[in-house]
């Protein structure tokens, strides 16, 4: 949106290179924006696979009740994406919009509507007016590049500062596959039950069913272990598709299948860095911050904890700020519901401990812990002293440039 | 602290009447803050009751777990409070430190230890140096006053900009009672459980357990269901105390008792209207948002449906942006995890209706909207279209004003 580059923006951008199976178009359709690009298709090759997770929103967008539809086929032949307008909260007119947006691909395209997945994001609940994406549709298709990753990343960016992509490579039985990823997203995260818009595609050939437990999994640990502001989109789609066009590998049997031991963990790789990236470019951001939850009752009740305290605006101003205020991350602990020994809450920042056994440290020196609150990366360690359980979560410091990007939005 | 009054504050301030059995006096102990009162003793005559209502928070402070201990008794003869620390996470040091202050206490008005209620509010995990209070005690003791309520008020303010404080009175069986209450609270503010520093004393004679009852049932509707910034205090308590020193009236049978009728409303109403000044002194706040949601399972999913939309930090902005961005609405509904039915979802603001079915009318004209929205007193409704729960919901914008008390709050 024209801003500056988040200072978190990663030095270095991979470029994902070309993936077989998969090409991309971007154009300027002028849905909302103008003078940038604005809606990008990405088809993949006959006979892709695919899996998704999508926001449990109760009010969610009309691409998102289409998505959860066609992910039952576990096909896809093309996904077709715009920012600008969510098409959330725009009864009857939005689902409409959505499908002859569908139609009109899978007509193009010569396959079924049910191999379509539309995403849209940006302002909800006003009507979005589908014709200025199918009249594009001839032009994208006829621009699709196998190397337009970028283009893609960029044209469904809204108050991103940077296009969000990553790239990974795994063997699967001794065979070398690629996996290619971008994601949007930089305000309205909290990605609890699903993520953001982030589109993930891999030249392996697995059956929808595997490639749906591996999504499901990955997006425990990385998408839904972000937060920028609490807010959970009406849009949020995560799809992960398998063109099965790269080099011929063994067959899985299942997600589990130790075939699939670097791939899995080339993946929730991908998943980690594009949602770190999304946190990175969080509205206003000026510090990325990690929080480590250890000694809970469970997994989910350590990244429940976490949350609470990535969450927190006291937690998030205090950093802004550059204040070791360690006893508001006490507050947030408190408040998260979940069960924690107050008597036996340990709390560092930085690597520095500073509270011990239900207290501050007699010995606690706050020197440097103030210098590492002044850097970009700051990490926080809470161990909650009543079992195993034990999360990471990111998310970013609150600031003013926060409240000016979203005091004016639409205007 | 030391900043302007808030803008919300009310017009008129109503200094509660001096009310038989309660005295109070304040001083200026330096427990943090130089220059100002920080330390509040409410002396109550013998055989007064009380009732509490305290944080569940998880990591609840010294002076919590000692009132929750003694509220079993249901006696006071003494409130002690004390601002710029609030005894919190400071494990052994900090139960010893608030004993220190309720034997002094105790020992000087010459009655149990049981009936001394301490509470203390500011910075999280500083040791509190009692010494400064307990030197105070014998002045304090002297000092006290029939008419000191707005002191008492303004010794226990940390981040607030004006002092809370409310009087009511009822009939009990034809004879007329007071109630006064004064109240702290500005930022992390989200009582969802109990709530902020708030001392209401009634001249009545009430049994503890009928005063428990009113005050569990008064509090559901005015402290729990207001928010800041959606973090919970480690602090908040709420008690109510009956002198019985007032006209003598008839003996309540129970909480429910018919006699009660007006004495409940009474309480209920002064109860809502210092949770109401809290959040008009929300820290930055430049707009009251009062949040009536309907149509709700159940009166609770009402209410978590309405701190959903209070909590959520765009909402929050687009209001201080003036911004009649509704859409935010649908989102913070979607995100609630409480039933909606999205296609009847039903949005008003300034009672102007924007959405029926699911979507937004198609004669909707923004513009009383966006008159309304630039007020300072900002009504929304919300209809979520499957039962008949009903909540009210108060919460102010979110401004730059709160990250910079907030980012700088230590120092």
């Amino acid at each position: 949106m024209g801003a500056k580059v988040s200072p978190l923006a990663p030095n270095v951008f991979h470029q994902p290179p070309a993936l077989p199976g998969a090409r991309l178009a971007a154009r300027a359709c002028g849905v909302r924006y103008q003078g940038r690009t604005d809606v990008m298709l990405l088809e993949l090759a006959p006979g892709s696979t695919i899996a998704g997770v999508l926001t449990r929103s109760l009010t969610a967008s009309a691409p998102v009740d289409l998505c959860r539809r066609h992910l039952k086929g576990g096909k896809a032949r093309a996904i077709l994406v715009n920012a600008g307008n969510a098409n959330a909260f725009t009864g009857k007119l939005g689902v409409d919009a959505a499908q002859r947006c569908v139609k009109a691909a899978a007509a193009a395209l010569k396959c079924k509507t049910s191999e379509i997945y539309v995403a849209s994001t940006g302002v909800i609940g006003e009507p979005l007016n589908d014709k200025k994406i199918t009249d594009n549709l001839p032009a994208l298709i006829r621009e699709l590049k196998a190397d337009a990753w970028d283009d893609g990343a960029r044209a469904i960016m809204t108050t991103d500062t940077f296009p969000k992509m990553a790239t990974r490579s795994a063997r699967i039985g001794g065979t070398e596959v690629t996996i290619n990823g971008i994601a949007k997203g930089s305000g309205m995260i909290a990605p609890d039950m699903a993520t953001m818009l982030a589109f993930v595609v891999t030249d392996a050939k697995i059956p929808a069913p595997i490639l749906q437990a591996l999504l499901r999994k990955g997006a425990d640990k990385s998408f839904n272990c972000i937060t920028v502001d609490s807010d959970t989109s009406t849009s949020d789609t995560l799809l992960l598709a398998a063109t099965g066009q790269g080099p011929k590998h063994k067959k899985p049997a299942s997600a589990a299948d130790p075939i699939l031991k670097e791939f899995r963990a080339a993946l929730d790789s991908l998943l980690t860095d594009l949602a770190v990236q999304v946190v990175q470019d969080g509205e206003g951001a000026e510090k990325l911050i990690t929080i480590d939850v250890s000694g809970a009752a469970s997994a989910n009740a350590a990244r429940r904890i976490g949350l609470a305290i990535a969450n927190s605006p006291l937690v998030k101003t205090a950093i802004a700020g550059e204040d070791a205020n360690w006893g508001r991350i006490v507050m947030a602990v408190g408040k998260s519901g979940e069960k924690a020994d107050r008597d036996r809450l340990s709390i560092s920042i930085g690597g520095v401990e500073i509270t011990r056994n239900g207290q501050r440290r007699a010995d606690y020196d706050e020197a440097p812990v103030a210098d590492h609150i002044k850097t970009r990366d700051i990490r926080i360690a809470v161990d909650v002293g009543v079992g195993r359980g034990s999360a990471r979560v990111w998310t970013c410091d609150l600031t003013h440039r926060y409240i000016e990007i979203n005091a004016d939005y639409r205007s």
